[in-house]
């Protein structure tokens, strides 16, 4: 089965995070690989990996990093598949992470989802690959359709609550 | 009994915040109602409540929400009935929310109160409500009158502490 | 003509903020009157001003200022009528002011609209009067109408713009 | 020529930063639109444009929007299509668009790009659709290689610079 | 013994962080008195304290406040005494506390703390009562010279610890 | 005339904003001196002010710096006299600047007023020479009165401006 | 063994964070000392200790400091050596210690390094002596080859994770 | 001559802030050289320059860079040369330039000098080469001396102001 994601991060500290991605991506059933890149301390895996990533079948990639996070923009600037960076929270409430991935120069884009925001990033990656597979798109209504079910849930429970002066529901 | 006030949430973890507002304004015998809608994941739903709010008698919607806030705005757009905003921490301290929700732009005002303020956001709608209820308005000055009973509290605890050089209360 | 509405500043230099308010609540027929009050320079007349507020028949305060401003927040400590703050951006790009208004203690809220946002605050102060007044509450509603007039001029100019690639409007 | 692209602004004063989007799409030959919508005071027109997107063709959105910027996020709640933000700087130095672009809730992502960073927004757009576009990938890879031709240039001007310490070039 | 310096709270809440500020009192002997005071839940008491303050035999207040706090500046408003502020950290890291306490507009300083720092307020009050207390600014001068014991005892422990490359000492 | 406060700053570029503490001094007839000293600089000479200053008969040190503003916590490890610190706005909105000079470390204060705010510094000075000197207590008190002075004129101007639906003054 | 780094801390307390710096200095063979100086308690020793720092050999001063972290830059206007300061966190997230040392004034430079990041500062400490000791440059060059280490085991680790649709490694 | 010092923009557009640091080399006679690099535009000139900096003879890296700045920590990531970062102030007042820069993650430092502080970037760089050049060593003490100068003169203009009760200079 030939990866069309690939999620990286720096360390397995950030897999808690990271793997979130993962598991929607699973859900979703879009293959994808996951993979350990440091822009700061393996430069020329970044590299080579930025390079290969087209060739090797891959569509977009998902990176995340947290304080001065330049692995998403590192490979931003090797290759022209989209880029999904998720700032992760390490220190300065996250401040850091946040503005060194979305900030990105004139030229470079990445797309950057919220903090710790790893879901939202394979939602997105699905988004794209939706584009041109009708039946990944097919998935991803049945799962938008599924994030009602909770607010569903919820208004079940808010009747339950008892106050003298609540409307009855 | 006819609801006046809606208290609405995206979903149950906002609970804990958000009846604080259903106690003041059950203390204050102001008739209310639960409700879970989300601005993104059920917007039909926030659609349909919002337009049909005003003919169901609703009066005031106090609306909760963390993140980039979107549901008391978006309701604000569909009525012209009051909204009270509640920005809910629950990343980057909060600014998230303080922010999506009081930067409206021109045009459609939320209300809005500080971050996590439910209780709050609840004792302005008795006071929006007061100016057409004076029974209401009875009950609220009682409350205030209440307000200072802590601080005289405060006061006699403040008497007990001993210190050599503190002055005789 | 008996003022409902009263909006409340601490120098002229804010009224180029606050004026907006006077202007959108004279365009919706509401009796208004406009007054210089200071938390710290004339802590008399505002307590004056807020003690006597109800009994002069006024409903709503809207009170603007700017940097560590107090003038909301102790209105709102005298009188049980709706207080509207205005954060005023005066240094620090506003952060004090907003912080200042907005996080108001338990028990003691201020309906806080966006950092200069004085037409926000008229526009919320109409439609707390219009929970008992349908004529105003018509004329709030026609001016929401016009809101879209400015959207739909914006797309007719973007239709004029040219580009080799722009699809046919 | 059917638009592929849509790009969406509240107002024509978000004209000067959304029409570099425009730009270089038009740059790189992708058919695109020009739309005024707003979250708040379209928010009919803003759900239909959403719901007949994908129908119409639309493969992608660019919304942008300033304040408590609810536009992008409201679009991506009505719509699968992958939906990119751009925080438009209006005050409080954009944080609040930023923020409220930024952090979707889970769910419902918006691919950000960074302040104003409207033309990153537009190669973004691009990158997406080249990943079913082999012509469109071409254009992009050349367009990225002539990114360089400004860091060159710079260099030749930097050599004019003189200095007695200076190396010789 | 007659209080020169009154210590200000709303709530026995702040006295883990303001009896920080009796004890350094206690220790210079400088009589004090703790009161409980609500720039918004009393504010006639404020007042009343305020406006007698300096009639009573007090010298300096020392008055702490959390978010958006307005107790210290109502307080210098009323009188002309100095009023040493303490900003309290209660939510968005305490931002809302500095920011309302220290940015008081022209005319009405109050002279502000560090965030918490309720032993440094004493200590200030401690410096003013000092310019005509000689007394007090032998003891005040003692203390200076104790604060050097920490750091000496500090470089004792360093010097316990053990490293291959570690200087002798 | 023997000085009886000092007013420092690092340079004449933080003039404009300084020379408003000495003109408020010079109002109400306190002595001062005014000096360049550097903490970074000229650190023997800021060293031989601080040591010398309660000895040439200073009372207050007012002292003024911009970005890693370290002047007034210097010079307050120093001496006990009571060290004004003035936040002098030059980068990052003056965040610099209030942080390095309000959050000084346990044991050694610095009273700290808003940013730029070297008129509320002269004031607070006043303040404190007041407590042993009723002459000047006086002239405070008077100058104090007078602050309501501008609120004064300000009804007046509001009272001139014309709306249809404002009330009658 | 002479000591070329110096690492300075105000107490005790700091030496969780500051002994990074102590462990990989160790690591790479530099000698190094450790000292509890404090910029407000103990000025005079600070001073002393600056003045001597290079005719008692010492190369470079890491100096970390909390708060209003004045230390680094006094020191670093006492000696021409370069001083590494770390901006130890202890409150506001650690804002003030980050601004209070990086924004030094024209001509006083400190090279400063992130939050709590003593290691790094040991890491610069050495580069810097490599300049002229190509032993410690080798080291150097082994401990960078080192950092991959970490990013092979991270990437072993992810191989391990099964998902349905995760690509082959 | 051989440059020891590179001091590297991505454009010309930094070069106002940037020229900063090669006048003040200039003026301590410190070979330098000027090149313009970007992170994400020439990725591969940048990893060549950075594996060829130590055998061209470059002892000091001075990189300065805006918005999302990744360039001084991408060529910290490929040479054991100090790197000193410059954040460019582009937009959102520098931070985000400040933490992309500033806060690495462990193993990969750079010496981050203050906003647009390239001068000081400069002087740093010009202490570090005097470990081991005492003719540099003994221009910078000559430079240190001269930067009281900009104070005396300070003081001898601010002896020249009038006001009837500032003392005698």
């Amino acid at each position: 089965m030939q990866a069309v994601v690939s999620i990286i991060m720096g360390s397995t500290s950030d897999l808690p995070v990271m793997e979130e991605a993962a598991k929607i991506l699973n859900d979703l059933r879009v293959p994808f690989e996951l993979n350990a890149l440091s822009a700061h301390r393996t430069p020329e895996e970044v590299e080579k990996f930025a390079r290969s990533a087209s060739d090797r079948g891959l569509k977009i990639i998902i990176a995340g990093a947290g304080m001065a996070a330049h692995l998403p923009g590192v490979i931003a600037s090797m290759t022209s598949l989209p880029v999904i960076g998720v700032p992760i929270k390490a220190t300065l409430e996250g401040w850091d992470a946040v503005l060194s991935i979305l900030q990105m120069p004139p030229g470079i884009p990445v797309a950057t989802v919220g903090l710790n925001a790893a879901r939202n990033a394979g939602i997105l990656a699905a988004q794209m690959l939706s584009l041109s597979d009708t039946e990944l798109a097919g998935r991803l209504a049945d799962f938008k359709k599924g994030l009602k079910a909770k607010v569903v849930k919820a208004n079940e429970e808010l009747r339950q609550i008892k106050f003298d002066y609540k409307a009855d529901a």
